[in-house]
C-alpha cells in the first residue's frame, strides 16, 4: 500500500480490551452544567423538562446499544450498565465509552427543542454547547454492581433533599442564597425534613419520585398490537385485516428504589447468569 | 458521609494518566457514516457542506480546548493534537477524549442547520443521529507526530483519488457502481489520474485542495480592530471613539501539505520545545 | 528536598492497581528451560528432583506471601492464586508479580543443592542461570478461576502423556527422537495409552500422580506438638516440661484432580465469599 | 485441541505493549533489605562486598539482555535502561521486567559465595532469601532519561553523605544510634561535610567513588587478544600459532558523575538517534 512508510504509527495505538465477564459501567457527567443550567434558566431545585431530556437521550442510547441492560440517571449524570457478557466492539473500552457519550450528546441537542419548551410551548434557544465527559468502570460481581447504583441513588437522595430545602428557603422563605446555605450548615436529613414540614408544610416524601429517586431505565416486553392484512388461509385467498399482538422489548423509564430487592428480583434473568 | 457504605465502589475506578511529555492525539471517527451520508443525500464524491460542518465542529473544539495545537480532518474523521505539555484534566486520557468527542458531536448537531442547506437555502432535516467514536494515541517525538498526520493525509489522498475516479465513472461515465469498481481493480494512482484526464478532461491536481489534502486547523495571531469609546486623557474628559487593533489567537482552516516542511517551519515555536 | 529539580520524573511512573474483588493469578514460566534442563541432565520424561525443587520454591513463596490461597505447578511453570480480597501492595500488579518471581528465583537457586543431587547424594553443579518470566491475570468469578487451573491441569495431562509415550519409544523402544515424533503424529490420547500398554506393558494411569496431575499447593491446619517448660501454676513454681498441641497453617503439596469437585468443596471457606 | 473448553480463560490475559520509541527503565528494589543486611552483618555505612555483588548481578543481566544500554545502581536498587528501539518480547512490559528481576535474583544468590566472603576468605552463609520488586517506567526523551538517572544519583549522594556521617558518629564518635540521629536533625550537606572533617578528619570527597556516586554500567569495545592455531596460507599448510586482537563489547563498571556531560558525550551514538 502506498502509505506504508507512515503506517508504523498505528503501532502506537492501544487495543486494550476490558476484562471479560465483568459488568461494564459507562458513566457520563455534564461538564460545566452549573453554568449551562443557569444560562438556560433551568428551574430550581429541579427542572422536569431537563430531566426528561436527559432520560430521552438515555433511552435513545439503550435503543442504539441494546447490550445496555439498565441505566441510572440523576442530575447531569447517567450511568449505563452493559451485560457482563457483551462483546460490543470486542470490549474495547474507549470505543464503547466514546460511542455512548457521543450518541448521548447528539441526541441531547437533537431533542432539546421537543423538551425544553416554555409555557407557550416555544423551544428555549440553545445558546451554549452541552457536553459530557465519560469513563468506564468494571464491576466483577452483581453485589458490587448493585452497590454502585445504590451509591449513585443515595447521592441523588442527599443532593435532592439538600437542594429542595435550600431552594425552598430561598424561593418561599425569602432568604438569600448565602443565608440559606448558613441555615443548613451541620443539619442532618431529619432536620431538613422537619424544616420543610414545620416551616413550609412540605412533606418531602410526597415530592415527585423522579426528583427523589432519579431515573431507572430497563427493558420490558410490552404487548404491541399491529394490524396486518392478508389472506385468511391458502384455501381462502380473500384478504382480511387482522390485529396481531406481539411482545416488543421496550425501554421503561422508572423511578424505583434500587436499594430494595424488588427491582433485582424482577430482572433476575438479566442480572444472574451461570458464570 | 451518609453514603459511606457504598462508596467503596469508587475504588474500582481507574485514574490512569497519559505518559507526560508526549504528544496526545485524539482521533474521532464517524460511526456508520456511510449510511448516515446516504440517508442525508451527501453529494458524491465530496459534499463541501458536510466537510465544512466537520471543520466548524473542530474549530469549536479548539476554541473550547485551547491546548489543542492543531487538528487534521478528512472524510468523517478528525485528529486533535494536544500540546505535549498539556495538563488538561491532569492528562486523564478518558476525560480528554470523551470531552472532545462529546463537544464535537453536540456542535455537529447544533451547526447542522447553518451548513447543511439545500439550493434554496433551507436546512436539510436531520433524520438520524450522527455520532463518533474516539481514541487517544501518544507520540513521543515530533517525528512520530509528523508521520502520524502524514499517514492521515496520505490516506485522504488515496481515498479521494479513488472516490473521485469512481464517482466520475458513475456520474459522468454512466457506469454502474459495480462496473466502476471493476474498472478500478488493480489500478495505480497514475492510472486513475490518466483515466480522469483522458476520458473526462479532469486534471485531478486542479480539484479543490480541501478535497485532496483534507483540512489542517491551527492557531494564528490575527489583527482584530475594535472600537472603544472613552476619554482621551485625564485632562480632557470628553469621550471620543477610537479604533484599537489587537492580535487575537484565531483558528485557521487550511489545506496545506503536511508532508512538506513549510507548515512545521512556520509553527516551529509550537512543535519544538526544550524537552 | 535537595533533589527536587529531578523529582518530576516520578510523574512518569504508573501506580495502576488491579481491579478489586477479582482473583489474581500470577503465573511464572521458565525461560529457556528446554536448554537449561538439557544442560543439567534432567531425566526424561520427568525428573522428580527438578519438580520437587519447583514445588519447594513455590511452598516458600506461599509462606512468604500468605495471601496466596493456592498454587498449581507443572513442568517449568507455576501459577499462584491470591485471595480475591488481598490488599498486598495495595494490589499493585507489578509489585505483586515481580516480588513472587524474584522470591521464587532466589529460592530455586538456594535450594538447588538439596534437591538436585546425584546417585551418590552429591549436588549437581549449577552451570546456567535459571530464570522465569511472570504475568498477572485477573479472574472475576470462581468459575473462571476453576476453569483457569483446569486449563493448566489439562495442559499438564496432554503434555505428560505425550512426553511419556515419546520418551518410552526412544528410551525403551530404541527409536530416534525423529522416529518417535513421526510415530506420534496424529495420535489421540487413547492411541498413546494403547501404545504404552500393548508395546511396553505400561499402564499410564499407574504413572506417578505428580507427573500426571501436576502439583497443587494449598493450606491446611495441622496439629503441631511443641514442648514447653514452665511452672505448673502460680502456687507451685516447680518447672515442668509439658507438650502442647497447636493447629498450624501449613502448605500441603498435593496432586489431586482439580476438575473434580472434591478439592473445591474441601476448601469452600477459601473460595466462596459473600461478595 | 483437547482442552478447548477451558482455553477461553486465555482471553483474560493482557498483552499490553509499551509505547514504542520511548526509553524503557526497569528499576528493581530490594525488599526488606534493611533486615536482610542486618542479618548478614553488612558493614556500615557501606559494604563493598555487597555492592560488588549487586554490580556483578547487574553485569550478568546486561550480558543476558544486550538491549540494555546502561544500568545504574545504588544501595539495594538497580535501574536498567533499554535502547528506545528495543523489540525485546515485542515490548511487553511484564515479560521484560519479570525476566530482569528474576535473572538478577538468581544471579545474586549464585554469586553470593564469591563475593560475600569473610576475612579468611570463607563465604558467609546465606540465611534469608534476597528478593526484589520491579517496575517499568517509560521516558519519551533523552532529557527525561538523563533527569531520571540524575535523580537516582542525587538520591545516592544524599543518602550516602547522611549514612557516612551517622555511622562515623556511632562507630568513631561513640554516640548511640539515637544520639547520632538527633545530632543530624536539620543539618545540610555542608554541615555534614564540616562535621566529618573538623571532628573526625574525614574529607568526604575522598571517600570511595563507588559509595559516593553509585555504579554506572555501560558497554565498551575492548581489545581482546586470542591465540589461534592454523595454517599460514593455503600454500603452506604448516600450522602456526598466531595472536589475533578483536574488539569485544564488554560491560564496564564505572562510577562517573551522570550530572556532567562527559558520560553522555562519550556515548552519544547510543543515546541519540534520528527519531
Amino acid at each position: 500500500m502506498a502509505n506504508s512508510r507512515f503506517q508504523y504509527v498505528r503501532g502506537f495505538e492501544s487495543e486494550a480490551r476490558l476484562l471479560p465477564n465483568t459488568w461494564i459501567v459507562v458513566r457520563i457527567d455534564g461538564r460545566g452544567f452549573h453554568k449551562f443550567s443557569a444560562k438556560h434558566g433551568f428551574k430550581k431545585p429541579n427542572d422536569a423538562r431537563a430531566i426528561n431530556l436527559m432520560n430521552a437521550a438515555a433511552v435513545a442510547c439503550m435503543n442504539e446499544f441494546p447490550d445496555i441492560v439498565m441505566a441510572y440517571g440523576e442530575s447531569d449524570e447517567y450511568s449505563f450498565v452493559f451485560d457482563k457478557r457483551t462483546q460490543l466492539f470486542s470490549r474495547r473500552g474507549d470505543k464503547i465509552m466514546s460511542s455512548i457519550v457521543s450518541f448521548f450528546s447528539s441526541t441531547y441537542v437533537m431533542q432539546w427543542p421537543q423538551h425544553m419548551v416554555d409555557a407557550e410551548g416555544q423551544p428555549e434557544p440553545l445558546v451554549a454547547t452541552p457536553h459530557f465527559d465519560g469513563r468506564c468502570v468494571l464491576y466483577p460481581t452483581l453485589e458490587n454492581l448493585r452497590d454502585y447504583v445504590a451509591w449513585r441513588q443515595v447521592d441523588c437522595h442527599i443532593n435532592n433533599l439538600y437542594n429542595t430545602t435550600f431552594w425552598t428557603l430561598v424561593l418561599k422563605g425569602g432568604l438569600t442564597e448565602y443565608e440559606a446555605e448558613q441555615r443548613l450548615v451541620g443539619t442532618f436529613s431529619k432536620d431538613k425534613n422537619e424544616l420543610l414540614f414545620s416551616e413550609f408544610g412540605i412533606n418531602y416524601n410526597e415530592e415527585p419520585l423522579m426528583f427523589r429517586k432519579g431515573s431507572v431505565l430497563h427493558w420490558r416486553r410490552i404487548p404491541v398490537t399491529v394490524t396486518k392484512e392478508g389472506p385468511t388461509s391458502k384455501a381462502d385467498p380473500t384478504p382480511v385485516v387482522r390485529t396481531v399482538t406481539r411482545q416488543k422489548l421496550t425501554v421503561i423509564v422508572d423511578h424505583c428504589d434500587l436499594l430494595q430487592e424488588e427491582f433485582w428480583t424482577e430482572h433476575a434473568d438479566v442480572f444472574t447468569s451461570s458464570s
